[in-house]
């Protein structure tokens, strides 16, 4: 039965292995515990994954990548740089509330990456990169303050990162709601 | 020799032992690793610490009491609530800037607490009060912004929760011109 959906077991396996890793910590989590978790033998998961590494390839690289599109056609688009930063917000804000133990995943095991480290960093410095332009863009435009850019910059990605453990599921999420909030606060303070 | 400073050599284990959790998580370092780190043998470190549990609870409490410490000094203080956010965002830039490795371990490993974790989640959830208390007086006073409350709450912790990640240590930081450059971030937005 299941080798008629492969992806569809495959995804179950990354799904649960994500919340264990999320729970416990990629280190702290072996194939028995996700095979355990997920009530077949340990055997099982090895004809749809090769190994704990690959698990946390397909979680994290396939996240990243998602990141580094958005942020590339956000980037593009003919608008201006706090528009494109409204659409940041509601881009991490979407994601997450997908993902959100891929997100604690990618956020406190990404350094477990083996093969893919040097790739998936490539992936994070490039996304900095373009941030810091867009706001560096703002800036020039007299859109945003002129302040410490790196200041900016880090505080805009400390509270995006950190998402993942504060906001709601997909399913329990006004995503529109929570987007102009959450981009009334970091575009316009919240000083009255 | 270390007999006569037992705090002193206890002191460097649990600071050799943070810098090790901060690069490779709590669970994947032995007790091992930290004799090997601090170039004695793996017995001599049990003169000074019971166990690998000992040091993250003398990590991550003695952090958690500093900062509760401090956030009942602020919000018992006579000023108003943008400066006691102000004085707040101080603390933590002060705090982390001198405990960055404990830092990354109070963020990334506080779950690998045992018989401490229930108190540290409560000084965890005490903090966060506290600092709801402080913006919704200030909510109530007009001078912050009647947004989403959580949301202002989530977005200020989230930043000077991963403050760790990006500061300059003790010795390269201007922490009075860091302080101003995020207290006018959080507080006053980044619109020109």
């Amino acid at each position: 039965m299941h080798n008629m959906k492969p992806n569809t077991r495959k995804n179950e396996i990354i799904k649960t292995a994500a919340t264990l890793f999320k729970d416990k910590g990629y280190s702290a989590v072996t194939m028995r515990d996700i095979a355990k978790a997920m009530g077949i033998k340990a055997a099982s998961l090895y004809n749809h994954i090769n190994s704990k590494q690959d698990i946390l390839k397909a979680i994290i690289i396939s996240l990243a990548e998602e990141f580094t599109l958005g942020m590339e056609t956000i980037k593009a688009s003919q608008v201006n740089s706090i528009e494109k930063l409204k659409q940041i917000i509601s881009m991490h804000i979407n994601i997450t509330s997908r993902n959100k133990a891929g997100m604690a995943t990618l956020n406190n095991d990404w350094m477990h990456l083996e093969d893919q480290l040097e790739y998936y960093l490539k992936l994070r410095v490039n996304y900095e990169d373009n941030l810091r332009d867009i706001i560096r863009q703002g800036i020039l435009n007299n859109e945003i303050l002129n302040d410490n850019l790196e200041v900016l910059l880090f505080s805009l990605l400390s509270t995006l990162r950190s998402l993942y453990i504060w906001i709601p599921l997909e399913d329990n999420l006004n995503e529109i709601e929570l987007s102009q909030s959450l981009s009334n606060v970091l575009i316009n303070g919240i000083k009255n």
